[in-house]
């Protein structure tokens, strides 16, 4: 339910995502009344769909505290619940991120040696992709935590993009080593130690990310999360900007009827509905948030992340991975410490 | 001296200038045998220009307070302190940010009610362009920095770019009244009670910056700067695409040529050049940073910025305008308390 056009663009995902994902079933929470008539035309998804109904819902603005008090019986905690329960190996979401992280941090938990859980998503590049996190599940980060995310990204380059010893950046304002705030400093010094097992690159700026300088770019949530909406705004200025330019005149227009199969493809290289559903890493379950605004196919793809990392056994992974860091587990500072 | 391609850059830059600027003339700190060829066939910009030669330079990864203790004689203190001796209306430079902020703020000093300057840079948006402050002077703010950026915001957006009621926005993770951290919130509190003489808009996130939401966007230094490089690298990476898109098959080729034009002027329109010369807001002098990796045009782009700055009289506006806000002064978290 949640989102700006929920259920719709959610029954609609599922559909295609159906159609994409052979041997996909699902669980939908929510008001019934409202899904029920957008199933009529879809038989298949709905012999595939268990519809479990609820009328309460987790509005976008409600705070995380009313909804962890308030919302036992929410489409989003059920959803939840249900993977908690082994019920379904996967949650994904459109709605308000703040209850969604602070909800399956409390009923799914974190990893072993994991304080905090981080939003990840992958980002394209001019060398590819890359995965950033923290996205915004933590505004204000430690250095401890900007260390497990290093860790954690490292493991998802490896497993899920299949990069051979992924380079790693700390978002900085500055790639200098004095550069920065106390924690993230201390983040580094530890980082740089950690060469023989992490490919440290130390501080990378926000042109960085493009540039796809580092495969893995950590940050705190507050930074990663403004970051990730400029590279939106930017992307959609440019757009704007080119239209007017296409229409400026005869021969632009003419221009943009020769050229037009190349650009579609560039738009679709930058479309971030294909980007769509960011990670909750760090959790023992999977759970995927997809942006609120997005479109059916935008959620069809939040949905992909879910099955991709189910399928990989991606959650194994990032904890086999972060056992393999060796003494991470009683805190990386401690560690470094001793 | 400072930046990639110094003092090549600075000449060629300070040479445009002069044509675009009758009556301007300079003063030149740094390495007078590697200024002096460039002068050579540049009689008119030497006959308006007073060379100090001194060997000393701040690096770019010079420390702040390495830079303040033994940089004394360097390029970029003599040139800070003829703003300071009255000798010089503006410093310009593309040296390292940090040292320039802190040699200015301590020989320049800050206005009556600003505790610390900001840098400020305009950038083009959807709506035409706004101006977003701090972009990397300081790096953790607390409520009353943010509300002294608002405020020189405001006054500048009206006396620089003439807006009529500048709105003005908190750049935060969520446009919802409860995101964010402490120090975002109670910025935000106080603001909102400004409305009589502020137009404050509440919270806006990174995408909002580039749709030109509001006509002031106010951020701590850390997440400013990243946003800003984050665009930078954004738009690169578009303009990557789109070369690619346009090589990919004779017919695209063929496009290009024909909207060449539009395209070019797009290009323009977003050419970080044009936007070169972030000011320090809330010191008694003027103080422009260049990008320390622009080319002659954007150097002359950033002294321009002085110019206009002077021409201006905007130091005295800002003062002015700080000082309409009555009881600022004080200090505003005290004021709204009393």
């Amino acid at each position: 339910m949640g989102g700006d056009n929920a259920p719709s663009i959610v029954v609609k995902g599922a559909d295609m995502a159906r159609r994409r994902f052979p041997g996909v079933n699902f669980l939908m929470f929510g008001d019934e009344q409202r899904i029920l008539p957008l199933m009529k035309r879809r038989k298949r998804l709905r012999a595939i769909t268990e519809i479990t109904h609820t009328d309460d819902v987790i509005a976008n603005n409600t705070k995380v505290l009313d909804a962890l008090r308030k919302g036992k019986k929410s489409s989003m905690q059920l959803a939840i619940d249900a993977v908690r329960e082994g019920l379904a190996v996967g949650v994904v979401s459109a709605g308000n991120t703040g209850a969604l992280m602070a909800m399956a941090k409390l009923a799914l938990r974190t990893m072993p040696g994991i304080d905090r859980p981080a939003i990840a998503a992958i980002l394209p590049t001019m060398r590819g992709e890359s995965v950033m996190l923290d996205l915004g599940a933590n505004l204000e980060c430690d250095a401890e935590n900007l260390i497990q995310f290093a860790l954690m990204g490292d493991v998802f380059a490896r497993t899920v993009l299949g990069t051979v010893s992924p380079s790693c950046g700390l978002l900085n304002v500055g790639s200098e080593e004095m550069k920065g705030h106390a924690e993230i400093q201390q983040a580094a010094a530890y980082l740089r130690q950690m060469e023989a097992t992490l490919n440290f690159q130390g501080f990378v700026e926000g042109d960085n990310i493009a540039a796809g300088t580092t495969d893995v770019i950590v940050s705190d949530g507050f930074t990663g999360n403004i970051a990730l909406k400029t590279t939106e705004g930017t992307a959609r200025l440019i757009k704007e900007f080119l239209s007017d330019a296409f229409h400026s005149s005869l021969p632009s227009r003419l221009g943009y009827v020769f050229a037009r199969r190349g650009l579609r493809k560039m738009r679709d290289r930058i479309d971030p509905r294909r980007y769509n559903g960011a990670m909750f890493l760090g959790l023992t379950g999977i759970a995927v948030k997809s942006h609120g605004g997005t479109d059916a196919f935008g959620f069809a793809n939040a949905i992909g992340v879910a099955v991709d990392m189910a399928a990989n056994g991606f959650n194994e992974k990032i904890t086999e991975g972060l056992e393999a860091f060796g003494d991470f587990e009683q805190g990386p500072l401690e560690a470094a410490a001793s």
